[in-house]
C-alpha cells in the first residue's frame, strides 16, 4: 500500500477528493435552489437585505468547510455526513480506522 | 412662510420627504428586479458569490444615500436626479434657491 500524505494512500485521496467534490456540488446546488426560492417570493427591500445576510453566512460556511486539507478531512466528512451532503457509502474504500473515526465524529 | 429647520418650510419638507420616498421605492424596486434577473440566469456558485458582492455594494450605496438629513438634501436630490430616480418636476414647490443649487449640483 502506497502511503502518501498524513497516512492517506493515493486511492484514499482519490476517494476523498471525489466525495469532497460531490458534497460541494450538492451543497452549492441546494444553496442556489434555496436562493432562487427566496428571490421568487421577495417583494420588499428588507427581504433583500435578509437574503444578503443569509448569503454572507452561507458564503462563510461554505468557504470554511470546503478547505481541502488532509489532516482535518475526517472532521469535514463527519460534518458533511451529519448535514446530509454525503453518505458513508460514498467514502467506501477508506481504511477502517478512518471510517471508524468519521462515524465516531458524527455522534459528537 | 413658516421656516422650520435649516431653511426648509414645512411645505418644502413635505415635498422633499415625498420625493425621497418615491426615489427610495423606485431604486429599491429596480434593485429587486435586477436581482430577480440575475438569479434567473444563475447556475454556478461563483455567480452566486458575485451576486453577494453586488448586494454588498448596493446595500452600502442605498443605506448611505437614503439617510434623510435636511442639510445634505440638495446633494442627495442632485444625485437622485443624475441617477434617474426622480425628476426635477417632482421637486416642484421647493424655493428657487434650492432648485438652482440642485440643478448646479447635477452638473458636477
Amino acid at each position: 500500500m502506497q502511503v502518501m500524505n498524513s497516512g492517506w494512500t493515493q486511492i484514499e485521496e482519490d476517494i476523498a477528493r471525489k466525495a469532497f467534490e460531490i458534497a460541494y456540488k450538492r451543497e452549492t446546488s441546494a444553496l442556489i435552489d434555496s436562493v432562487r426560492h427566496k428571490v421568487s417570493g421577495l417583494t420588499e427591500i428588507d427581504d433583500m437585505w435578509q437574503l444578503h445576510d443569509f448569503l454572507s453566512v452561507k458564503r462563510h460556511e461554505v468557504d470554511g468547510r470546503y478547505d481541502y486539507n488532509l489532516p482535518t478531512l475526517v472532521f469535514i466528512f463527519a460534518g458533511l455526513i451529519k448535514d446530509g451532503w454525503i453518505t458513508l457509502n460514498e467514502l467506501e474504500g477508506l481504511n477502517a480506522d478512518k471510517i471508524a473515526k468519521i462515524i465516531a465524529l458524527t455522534y459528537m
